[in-house]
């Protein structure tokens, strides 16, 4: 691969804006959070999120177009068929955008809050944090880095 | 702390909530990543974001305003003052969140781009990856972590 000068980089082939394209609005990001917090339901992602029904409808639409989201069909004993949605592996895979928007959150802007989201281990109780490290596995400052545009092939 | 079911935790408090309240649409998001590519002057925003000149002036406001930005004045010989944009300590902290939406970017969205975007270390060309770790170091995946929800004090 050939290393571009950022000014050649053309930006409409930016992975971070062809993410922002699919995910770059509060609600669907609130709403991947919610997903990771364990909600499933029209109706609890409507009032976890204080969200419109055609709002919501509207977003979830767009998540499930963009393989994001999926829909599963269940019915309990005694109830009418329902829906539930839950994150694809492409949806899945947004964790570590949301647990950055979590840990920037934390950093900055919940002094004042009485409650506190994080990462725990799903056994135990240690907290995680996120780094960068480089590819031999040493941790990775934000000042030893640089983002770089390459020509493919 | 104590821990607290999820279906108690008030999502006014939470660090995604507040953070998506900031950065939380595509040009804010899309402007701080021209930043970390090295843009600083609001002509070269425009032109690298195809923005217009009131939504930019606009957005660049509340970047300035949460802090996220700052403002600096030069002026070069014979030239008129001019301003240029610049991340504070809050905003060059986004680093992790710009990433973490180019890693899922280039992951899922960019198999035809003829164009690369990636992290490297500034000296050298190694290539580096966002991983979460415990607070022994050890690396996490997905299913290893959850988010928890503690009361604070």
């Amino acid at each position: 691969m050939k290393r571009i000068d950022i000014q050649d980089f053309d930006r409409s082939s930016c992975p971070v804006f062809r993410s922002v394209g699919e995910i770059g609005d509060r609600w669907s990001l609130l709403i991947v959070r919610e997903c990771f917090l364990g909600t499933r339901r029209f109706d609890d992602f409507r009032s976890n999120l204080g969200i419109s029904k055609s709002v919501l409808a509207n977003k979830i639409q767009q998540l499930l177009a963009d393989q994001i989201l999926e829909k599963r069909e269940y019915q309990e004993p005694q109830q009418r068929p329902r829906s539930e949605y839950r994150l694809t592996h492409k949806g899945k895979d947004l964790y570590l955008v949301i647990i950055s928007l979590m840990e920037w959150g934390n950093k900055y802007l919940t002094a004042g809050s009485p409650q506190l989201l994080t990462v725990t281990e799903r056994q135990g109780e240690a907290v995680g944090h996120l780094h960068l490290v480089s590819e031999q596995g040493h941790p990775l400052e934000r000042k030893d880095i640089q983002l770089t545009a390459f020509e493919k092939g």
